[in-house]
């Protein structure tokens, strides 16, 4: 018997075979040998020369995925010395310390440390995450949205993508039980219901309202599915919206929260996102804060929020914060999603701590108020700078059209391929997408995803590019994709 | 259709339903419920009047689960201090930082931050860890094992648990797929085996040589799965053991190692207690180690090795750091398992940065090395010293047998139960080391976990007790576990 051989494609779990991620998927793992390339022999691709010329020293420039910080962002000052004082207390007794750091992040680590059975930073937690953070975040959605929110209904996970798994594992059975997403939706949804085995249903967003969101749609793929034998379990909304940036009007979730009710669905709000927004006329209002606006209560709908430390203006993906708020399930339920919980232990206190920062950032008064909202404030203007900039730049492109990004940190532009460059796409194996933003890759070091990684109306073709580079490299993004795509075009024009 | 009942225990995933988590489970969470009892009604329970005789100031003490710090345990001052000054990187560009911080502190976080791309704490990592961390990783296992290791073969995680449930997620099919897991085991196998959905397969250690791994026993239940049509996939070993505190010697590791060449099985090896060793006769060897001296190379053995930051004289639960090495399988195998990782997109940062220094810490001439040394020597010894007082203590009551921890943070004594108390745990509808548990809890505040969370042989009962209460409280533990006992015993003696 061979051993080694023992374990092969052939006999994995076909549920992992089956699973797609593409934000780190083929083009990504082409853009870090390419990356490691560039190190060991400068020069060597052609976008490598175009540097000295128009200004980008990243060689690479990573847009597949929303990651802040690896593009430069600096984290908020206050959040991180909250964190440094809490990795190491002693600091707190040090006279020093008070001129390194400013007085309400002292007195909010003591705060913090104080809710912390043992000032103990590096304990496991309760499952859930510890009390007194767990009071924070509620305290922090309950002035947010003016209904009360309630600790015991916190589950403080590590990032938003551990709640989802947890949801998705406990409401799949097998592969006759359904969960409505979103077309295009953001890949982890997808991935999470191969890996626990259950079908994906989709509902089509309407590109041409700005991706709208069709009551009439949702209720006839629900019917098809259950015409078919799915058990529809839950509806997934990401709002607003990845990849697609669209922020739901009110009267839009209005009817969602009524079609969950009427149908007997879970509402899973992917709100990741709450805190970016671009637009004036719109408003993040969360699932919750709606549901009761109705007069709807804990007996009428089972209702999950996710939220995360990883977007916003603060970015903080490195530390894996994040909580889900769940209401609406009876006390057996919610006792399965603790048990699920508990096999993990705890999400980590750093990312705890700073999930409860997000929820409760410095107020007026405070001494960093003045420097959190400098820093807040100019990271959401700038975004919404770079969102515009880089909209009408795709806009100005032949066979391209981009809905505008209202809130979250991407573009989706749809590009109308060549029926030459699909041909050329079927004779190299690639959606032509994929083939698209392969030879932008290859041309220019910008990584993007295809939109097939997300789902999209058969027969269109997109991509997803974040609006994360710095503002200063927008100019220079711009300029290198234009002459890709010109040259793209004239190659492959009909 | 009534929506809130659309989700009910009736209808979740049966592996949720199944799965169990003891250390978490009933008795915990009423431990939990008592001691928000004590805080509302003090002196409502016996042992809260049992404190000014016995000086014991933890009303409830939680002896149920691995975590130092919970009770007092202090952090290794060195690594927060790096963690804090990676948190926030300012504090390297400020002078009052060198009359803070030891000088090595500031240099390793200054190396560190070199190594992370942009200095960026705040960014998803590469999907398997920070390349610079995972190098530092592997340095420290070549060094701990004179065989090289290569950070392409390191998966950072968030904790050893994710890991854990990553290979069973990849090597689960069906039900018919198993898992050689040793009884008792930690119940993290049995419930990550439970929500994937496949088979444990037991073999017994034997307490009677010290829990002694038999391959005799392996080779038995092996053949035994099999010819009940169970494709066994892979060998959980778990050294030093958890709950059963034995450290395995070199010669039965590398029968393991034949036997699991041989067999063509995964050798999975939990590997989180490497410094827990408290006996002068033993030492840890990885298995990694062990089968690269016996000539055994990528080719012939799949193998995962597990570590943590939770354990060792670190302790650090909370940051929910870790790695799994994985050699032995092919690429494209590997790829699966680097997609896997890259749904979850990356583990926390600090973990990540906490991980790579328990795995190379200061060493001699360094400015913190004798300060590191002093704290850990303390804390081992002290270990070695708790876990003595308490199997002599256990050793000496009536019906008791205890092994020796030669390692781990575990005692796992057996409790020869009377006849009358297994008729009254009947009677109460509890398994009878349950009952005997929450008995325990009730009259001394003391958590344990029932020996039926980790699988016993048939008809024994056991308790696994931690060996963590600071040292100058363990008087008082034995003293109260020794009154209790006493009473249980006079009232249930056949």
């Amino acid at each position: 018997m061979a051993p080694a051989s023992s374990v092969a494609v052939e006999n994995l779990n076909p549920k992992v075979l089956k699973c797609e991620y593409a934000v780190r998927g083929e083009i990504v793992i082409h853009a870090q040998r390419l990356q490691q390339q560039l190190q060991t022999q400068p020069g060597s691709l052609p976008f490598d020369q175009l540097i000295p010329i128009i200004f980008l020293p990243l060689q690479i420039l990573f847009c597949n995925i929303g990651n802040p910080q690896s593009l430069g962002q600096q984290p908020v000052t206050f959040f991180r010395e909250v964190l440094a004082l809490c990795d190491h207390p002693c600091l707190l007794e040090k006279e020093e310390t008070k001129s390194l750091f400013s007085a309400d992040a002292i007195s909010r680590a003591k705060q913090i440390l104080a809710t912390i059975p043992g000032r103990a930073t590096g304990a496991y937690s309760h499952s859930q995450g510890i009390k007194g953070l767990r009071d924070a975040i509620a305290a922090g959605i309950t002035s947010r949205d003016g209904f009360p929110a309630n600790a015991d209904d916190i589950f403080i996970t590590d990032g938003a993508s551990p709640g989802v798994h947890m949801m998705m594992q406990l409401l799949i059975r097998n592969e006759k039980d359904g969960i409505l997403c979103p077309i295009p939706q953001y890949p982890l949804y997808s991935a999470s219901i191969a890996l626990h085995g259950g079908a994906l249903v989709p509902y089509y967003l309407d590109e041409k309202t700005g991706w709208g969101l069709e009551i009439s749609d949702l209720k006839k793929q629900l019917e098809d599915a259950r015409s078919k034998g799915i058990d529809v379990r839950a509806l997934v909304v990401i709002n607003p919206g990845n990849p697609t940036g669209q922020v739901l009007a009110e009267d839009n979730q209005y009817d969602i929260v009524k079609f969950c009710k009427n149908e007997g669905l879970v509402l899973l709000a992917d709100e990741v996102y709450q805190e970016n927004i671009y637009v004036d006329n719109k408003k993040f209002n969360s699932f919750k804060k709606i549901a009761r606006s109705m007069g709807y209560g804990e007996d009428d709908l089972p209702l999950v929020s996710f939220q995360s430390v990883s977007k916003g203006y603060y970015g903080e993906c490195g530390k894996r914060g994040g909580y889900m708020e769940i209401t609406g399930f009876s006390a057996p339920v919610r006792e399965q999603i603790y048990k699920v919980a508990s096999v993990n232990l705890c999400s980590n206190i750093t990312g705890q701590i700073l999930a409860s920062l997000v929820m409760n950032p410095p107020k007026v008064g405070d001494e960093s108020y003045a420097s959190y909202k400098a820093e807040k404030d100019a990271i959401l203007q700038s975004l919404a700078r770079r969102a515009k900039a880089l909209e009408d730049a795709f806009n100005k492109l032949e066979g391209i059209s981009c809905n505008k990004a209202e809130g979250a940190m991407y573009l989706f532009p749809q590009i109308h391929l060549p029926q030459k460059a699909i041909e050329a796409a079927k004779a190299a194996e690639k959606a032509p997408d994929a083939f698209y933003a392969l030879r932008l890759l290859e041309s220019t070091g910008i990584v993007v995803v295809p939109g097939s990684g997300f789902g999209q109306v058969p027969g269109t073709w997109h991509i997803r590019c974040t609006i994360l580079p710095q503002e200063d490299k927008i100019p220079a993004v711009i300029t290198r994709f234009k002459a890709f795509h010109e040259a793209f075009m004239a190659e492959y024009r009909d």
